[in-house]
């Protein structure tokens, strides 16, 4: 692919030409002006959505200057403005810091709260070994592997129904091989092996829950990941869904580098998630930096360069994963900034302001992706024709409404029965 | 495993306490002098003997001044003065250049030579993606994995008895990727991806030869390799050794990154080969060269003060891999500069004089880690003791000889009968 046509590629593999016969009470409705709008993309352009847990649970309490419920409001709705997908934390350390008292409840209540604003969520991740729990390595690698397993079908069927969509293993290429410190997880991995870990966790959650979309997802985009895949597909894993993480603390990669990923990672026939991005408003993180955790800066500020850079290369980065067929999501990594090593990588800046970026990227995905409410007039059929990126529509007359989805790329004909 | 005790390693992993009772037609002999001797090493130190198929061939031709038979053979008392364990070229675009002409004679010519000289031979290698045959460009995918198969079978069938171990495939990690330049191997592995691949050559090498010894290839030695390593056990491939090669054209890993290579990639509970080592006596090649193909240099000279590096280096990385008891074999790449990308890497110069790196190694080898000829005297019961390297032996007394083997570490118990 040329980078000349990533539009056409957008056109062709996220757009519909849609032909609704409109219907009233059975009968098409000839010759008539109605309204089609679109109300969801099919695409999940998502986001992390921690900051907005304690507002999800009511945890805010003011003081009389404080404001803070009011910031988490105003965040909430930038966020709802940009996203309808978002990943929640179940860190195991910190989601049972102590063991046999999780935050089910509460995670629940975030959960319930995306949900009830439309969007999907996912879990984050049910088996990591950073920020996993600290009591493991009190056990055996035996109890380890029960405890690993237990946690696995616990949360994913306390929470199935509300999160359908898990992280179940994060950065197995590195988990036997982690050094930076002791853990129960790596422990196990190294004891178990990559692949008998991986099984044993997509095991457990798939048992739980049969009809989760469940990922694997990884840093890593070498030919190690690669290697991995390869081996759990020949092993029979069944794999939902690649998640490849994308943290450019160290610079945008480009469309080349994206693409040339894209086109390595799709062999595989999976669909692909952008599971974690980053673009910095702000320096770079030096690029000698092997390990991203070890660079500790006092203050990292978005700077106004940086925040026009960042909003150029948000739209290069969404353009080249909607270019390509097999990417169905992209979680941008967190909201504001602040998050992890104190970055400027947010759509919104420490004091709640949005960045040219984030109005860059409205532009793009309720904008010029965005099918807005247009009269259109029915042919003697019955029918409207237009052409909408994917999603679900609704087309209304007279008071009376219809949804529809377009679903696939291409030719749709369908009905909208008001 | 700290440094400092390597020694302490290589005695515990590398050497026996044999108590042999010598035996005159089934007679013990007590209170008798008998000389003992080292006649092989178990370890095999191995070097590509690439130079001397020319020789072994009975190919060159002197001019009046030229040598070229003398100095071969002076290369070839090195060479021996080392080495037990040789590597022969399969390069299937160097051995089968034009299809159907394969050099059978030559390379069987080459292994006889070796193996009347002691030395078992390994072929290499039978599956890569660099050095392919050209010709297999014109082939559909499906006839380049029937040539594929075709060649193996041929060349582990045809050199079976004289070559009885194979660097079935070289390089897989890289090999459905590799984009330097399109040949048939990276197409098919591309569309069968890596274990299928592996899969398809190692069946087919074990067929041909059900008692070989069957290596899996690498030069990385990330979790890329381990992964893939994961995967092809899991899919239960059979690999007899594991392939490391350890070009230090950029420099001398050192003790603690060579021992965890070893910690890494020891855990398969498989014989660990280290199958291409380089170390330069002059200039090291540039870090940020990823590819080592793309260094290009007119002149690479060997150095005085690169020499003494190189010998210390040397002792250093062979006394490494001696202390770790999954280390079975270690083929150093080239015993002359000015091969493989022109690098002075050699344990000879280019005009055939011997580097301090030949004796620091020779002192080794063939000194410290090997028992000379040795007057012993018999016990009550006929029996000697002594700790010597593992490998093959020789006692001896009143003109009559008896062979012994000491194969395994720690206190062996035996008879030589004479």
């Amino acid at each position: 692919m040329t980078l000349t046509n990533l539009d056409a590629s957008i056109r062709k593999n996220r757009t519909a030409n849609a032909a609704i016969t409109v219907t009233l009470d059975g009968v098409p409705q000839p010759d008539r002006d109605v309204v089609v709008v679109q109300r969801e993309h099919r695409f999940l352009f998502g986001c992390t959505g921690f900051d907005l847990v304690p507002l999800a649970n009511g945890e805010l309490t003011d003081g009389l200057t404080d404001g803070a419920t009011a910031r988490a409001e105003r965040l909430a709705e930038h966020w709802l403005g940009l996203f309808n997908f978002v990943t929640l934390p179940f860190y195991w350390g910190q989601f049972e810091e102590e063991r046999g008292r999780p935050r089910t409840e509460r995670l629940r209540n975030a959960a319930a709260w995306f949900r009830e604003r439309g969007c999907p969520v996912k879990g984050h991740p049910l088996v990591w070994h950073t920020v996993t729990a600290d009591w493991l390595t009190d056990l055996s690698n035996e109890e380890i592997a029960r405890a690993q397993v237990d946690r696995i079908r616990r949360e994913v069927g306390d929470f199935s129904g509300l999160i359908d969509m898990w992280d179940v293993i994060n950065e197995v290429v590195i988990m036997p091989i982690f050094d930076k410190y002791d853990n129960g997880v790596t422990r196990l991995c190294r004891e178990m092996g990559r692949i008998p870990m991986v099984r044993m966790a997509f095991d457990a959650a798939r048992e739980a829950h049969p009809h989760a979309t469940l990922l694997l997802n990884d840093f890593d985009m070498s030919a190690a990941y690669e290697c991995l895949i390869e081996g759990l597909l020949e092993a029979g894993i069944r794999i939902d869904a690649l998640g490849l993480q994308s943290h450019m603390h160290q610079g945008y990669w480009g469309e080349e580098r994206t693409l040339a990923v894209l086109d390595r990672f799709s062999r595989y026939g999976l669909p692909l998630h952008f599971t974690e991005t980053t673009i910095l408003s702000g320096e770079l993180m030096p690029e000698h930096i092997a390990d991203l955790n070890d660079y500790q800066v006092a203050a990292w500020p978005s700077t106004p360069e940086g925040e026009e850079r960042q909003a150029g290369e948000i739209v290069r980065h969404y353009r080249t994963l909607l270019s390509h067929p097999a990417v169905e999501a992209m979680t941008y990594w967190g909201m504001t900034d602040g998050g992890w090593l104190g970055a400027p990588g947010g759509f919104v800046r420490a004091d709640g302001s949005p960045k040219p970026s984030y109005d860059a990227a409205r532009s793009l995905i309720k904008g010029d992706w965005w099918f807005p409410p247009t009269t259109l007039r029915t042919d003697a059929e019955g029918r409207v024709r237009f052409t909408g990126f994917l999603g679900a529509y609704e087309v209304s007359a007279a008071g009376r409404t219809a949804a529809f989805h377009l679903d696939t790329p291409g030719e749709i004909h369908a009905t909208a029965a008001m």
